[in-house]
C-alpha cells in the first residue's frame, strides 16, 4: 500500500487523488486551512507548510510526496526531500517560483521570450521602462498566481503608479519587468515527464484569460504541425534541463506566427483539467503514474474538448448535465468572488458539434461572453 | 450541498464515490466491517445494516440513499425510506433479493426465463427434477451471489447430495429450482431510469464466469440490432414494473438465438465497471445522476472495451499500464481467496486492437485462459 503525500489540498489535489484511487493508491494531504476541499476525499493534516511538526507528521505517514500548490517554501520542499522522495524535485520547483530564475533559463535554451528585467528599485523601473517600452507589465517574481501581483504600465508616466503598487516587494520576492506582449492566442503545453525520463505531451491547448484568470480552455488547438513540434521540443528540453519529474504546463504567447514563453507551471494546470474525459489518461493520473516510477499513460485525444472555468460561485449544472458530451465538476467549495469553484468540460466528436453544445451552454448560463471567442475559433 | 448515504461500503461504494465527487456530492457509507475499501474515500459509519442505532445515525447524515449491496434486509430498507428518499425503492430491492419473485415478474412481464419451480421440501424437489429434467440447478432464493448458495444437479440420483447441502436453507432464504440452460452466450443489459421515468441503457455487454464469478466482460457484445432491441425491451419494462430509479442490470443467457432472463441486480453492476472508461458516463455517475433527479448522461461507447476481474490478488499492474488504452483498478482491499479485489479495463478504438491488447496482457500475466475467450469472439 502506498501513500502519496501533496502539499496543498485545492481542487488539483483532489482531483489527483480521485484519480489516483483506481491505482490502489491511499493519500495524505497537507494544508494551511481545515476545509480545504481535498480534504472531503483524503485525510488532512492542517497546517502551515513552515510547520515543522506538521511537516514531520506529513512525512512520517507518506510513501511519497507532491504538490497541489507550487509555492510551497523552498526550505520546506527541501527539508521534505530529505525524509521521502518528492517530485517534482526541490530545484524545478524553486526555478518555476521565481519568474526570473524561470525566464533566464528558458533564453539559455533557446526558448524565446518576452523581453524581461530584473527591477530593484524605482530608478531600475524608470529605465527598463525606458529600454522595453511601453506598454509593459510589472510582476512580483514570486508567489502571483491568477493575475495576482502584476500592474500594468500604460504609458511612461504609469511608472511612478506602478511602484507604488508593487514597489515594496522589491525587497521581498522581488520584481520583474515584462515586455508586453501583443499576442494573437494564448496556448499551453501540458507535458509529463518520467522517473526514467520518458517524455509525454497532451495535444497544444488554447486558452483564454479573463482579468488574469483563465476562462476556457479548448483542445486540440487549431495550429500547425510546425508549431506543435516547436512547443512540444520547447517543453522538453525544459523537462529535460530539470530533470523534471511529473505534469507540468509551459505557458506560451502565439505573436505573429511565433512562440514565447510565458511561464512553467510545476504541477497538473488548469489548462489539463480537460484531459479528465478528453483523453485516454487524465494529467492528474499521468503526474501520479510519473511520481510512482509507472509507465506512462497514453495522451491521445478522444475527439474535442473545451473546459469552461467557474469562479466566483456555480452556475446551474443541468445546463451542462443536460449535452450529450457534459461534465461536470464542482471542487465542493464554498462561493468567493474571484475563486475558482469548479469547471465544465464539454467533449464532441466534431468542432461542429462541439460549437453547438457550447453555444447551447453559454446561452442557457447567460454566459455568451464567456463561449464567444471557443465558438468564434471552432467556425 | 448534498450528501448520498450508501447502504454497503465495498468496490461499488468506493467507485461511485469516486464518480459522484465531482458532481459536488457528499459520501457517508455504512458498512458492517471497518476497513470496508469504500472507507479509504467517504467517511464511513460501522454497523450492521439491521442495527436501528446505526441507521438512524446514517438517515441523519444523509440527504438520500442508495445501495452498494442488494441483501439489504427489506425492513432496514423500508425504515430508512421513511425517513429519507431512498432509491431504488425497497419494493424494486425486494423482488430482486428473491429468484422466485424475479423469474416469476419476468414471466408476468412476457419475458423468456429458464423453467423453474419453488422448493419447500425434499419430495417438492424430487418431484421438480423429474419434471424440468437434469441438469438443473437447486439456489437459494436470496441472499446468493458469486454463485454462492447454488448446487448443480446432473443426474437425478442427484437430488440427495443437492438437498443435503441447501435442504436446511429452505426454511431461512428458500430455494428455486432452475432448468440448467445450455446457453451459447451470457450477456447483460446494463441500464438507468431515472426519478422521471427517463430510461437509458449502454450497449449489450458479454460476460463470461469461472467458477460462478464474472471473469471478463466485452462491450459491446457482438449481436445483431434484433437481439440488442429484445434485451433492451426486457430491461424497460421490467424497470417500468418496478418504477425502477437508478442503474441496474439485467442478465441473459443467449441460447440458440433466444434470450432467457437470468437474473436483475438491482445497482451498478460489475459487468459495467467498463462504462468508466469505455463511455461517454460511466455507470456509477449515472446512477447518482438518475438518484438525484439530475439530467442522464449519454450512454454511448467511446471504442471497444473489455474488462477482467481480479479475483484474491492483484496481478502486476504494470502488464497493463504499459498498454495505450489500459486503465487500472484497484479496490485497495486486502488479498483473499475468492474475493473481487480490483480489475482492469482495455479500451481501443478497433477488434483487432482490442484482440492484440488483451493476448499481450494474458500473456504477461500468465492469465492466457481468462483472456482466450474475448480474443476468440473478437476475431
Ligand atoms: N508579458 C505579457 N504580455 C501580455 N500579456 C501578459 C503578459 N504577462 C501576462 N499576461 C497576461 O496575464 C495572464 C496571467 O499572467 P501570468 O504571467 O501567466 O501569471 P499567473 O501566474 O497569474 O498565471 C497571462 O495568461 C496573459 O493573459
Ligand atoms: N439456470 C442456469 N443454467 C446455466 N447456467 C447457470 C444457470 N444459473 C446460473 N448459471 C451460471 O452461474 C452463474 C451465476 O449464477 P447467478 O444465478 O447469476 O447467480 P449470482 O447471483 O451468483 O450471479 C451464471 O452467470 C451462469 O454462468
Ligand atoms: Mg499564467
Ligand atoms: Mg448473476
Amino acid at each position: 500500500m502506498t501513500t502519496v503525500g501533496i502539499l496543498g489540498g485545492g481542487q488539483l489535489a483532489r482531483m489527483m487523488a480521485l484519480s489516483g484511487a483506481p491505482l490502489g493508491l491511499r493519500f495524505r494531504v497537507l494544508d494551511n486551512v481545515a476545509d480545504a476541499c481535498a480534504g472531503q476525499f483524503a485525510p488532512m493534516i492542517v497546517g502551515d507548510y513552515t510547520d515543522q511538526a506538521a511537516l514531520a507528521e506529513f512525512a512520517a505517514q507518506v510513501d511519497v510526496a507532491t504538490f497541489d500548490f507550487e509555492n510551497v517554501p523552498a526550505e520546506s520542499a527541501q527539508w521534505l526531500a530529505e525524509r521521502v522522495p518528492v517530485f517534482p524535485k526541490p530545484r524545478a520547483l524553486a526555478v518555476a517560483q521565481d519568474r526570473l530564475a524561470e525566464k533566464t533559463l528558458f533564453r539559455e535554451l533557446g526558448i524565446p521570450v518576452p523581453d524581461f528585467a530584473d527591477i530593484a528599485s524605482r530608478e531600475a523601473l524608470q529605465a527598463a521602462v525606458a529600454e522595453l517600452g511601453t506598454p509593459c507589465i510589472l510582476k512580483t517574481r514570486r508567489l502571483g498566481y491568477d493575475g495576482k501581483g502584476q500592474f500594468r504600465i500604460k504609458t511612461p508616466a504609469g511608472v511612478d503608479a506602478a511602484w507604488d503598487a508593487l514597489g515594496a516587494q522589491a525587497a521581498t520576492v522581488g520584481l520583474i519587468l515584462e515586455g508586453f506582449v501583443h499576442f494573437q492566442r494564448e496556448l499551453s503545453v501540458v507535458a509529463v515527464r518520467g522517473r526514467d525520463g520518458e517524455f509525454r505531451a497532451w495535444p497544444l491547448t488554447e486558452n483564454w484569460h479573463v482579468d488574469g484568470v483563465l476562462s476556457a480552455s479548448l483542445a486540440p488547438a487549431s495550429v500547425d504541425a510546425a508549431m506543435q513540434a516547436t512547443a512540444l521540443s520547447h517543453a522538453r528540453k525544459l523537462a529535460e534541463a530539470l530533470d523534471y519529474v511529473g505534469v507540468f504546463a509551459l505557458e506560451l504567447f502565439c505573436r505573429d506566427g511565433e512562440l514565447l514563453a510565458n511561464e512553467l507551471a510545476p504541477r497538473v494546470h488548469n489548462s489539463g483539467h480537460w484531459t479528465i474525459e478528453g483523453s485516454e489518461t487524465s494529467q492528474f493520473q499521468n503526474h501520479l503514474r510519473a511520481v510512482l516510477g509507472l509507465p506512462l499513460g497514453d495522451t491521445r485525444m478522444v475527439g474535442l474538448a473545451c473546459m469552461l472555468n467557474w469562479i466566483g460561485a456555480m452556475p446551474d449544472a443541468n445546463a451542462v448535465l443536460r449535452e450529450a458530451g457534459g461534465h461536470w465538476h464542482d471542487y465542493g467549495k464554498e462561493p468567493r468572488a474571484g475563486r475558482k469553484v469548479g469547471h465544465a468540460t464539454l467533449r464532441a466528436d466534431s468542432a461542429a458539434e462541439l460549437a453547438a453544445a457550447l453555444a447551447r451552454v453559454g446561452d442557457a448560463l447567460g454566459r455568451e461572453a464567456q463561449v464567444a471567442p471557443v465558438v468564434a475559433r471552432l467556425a
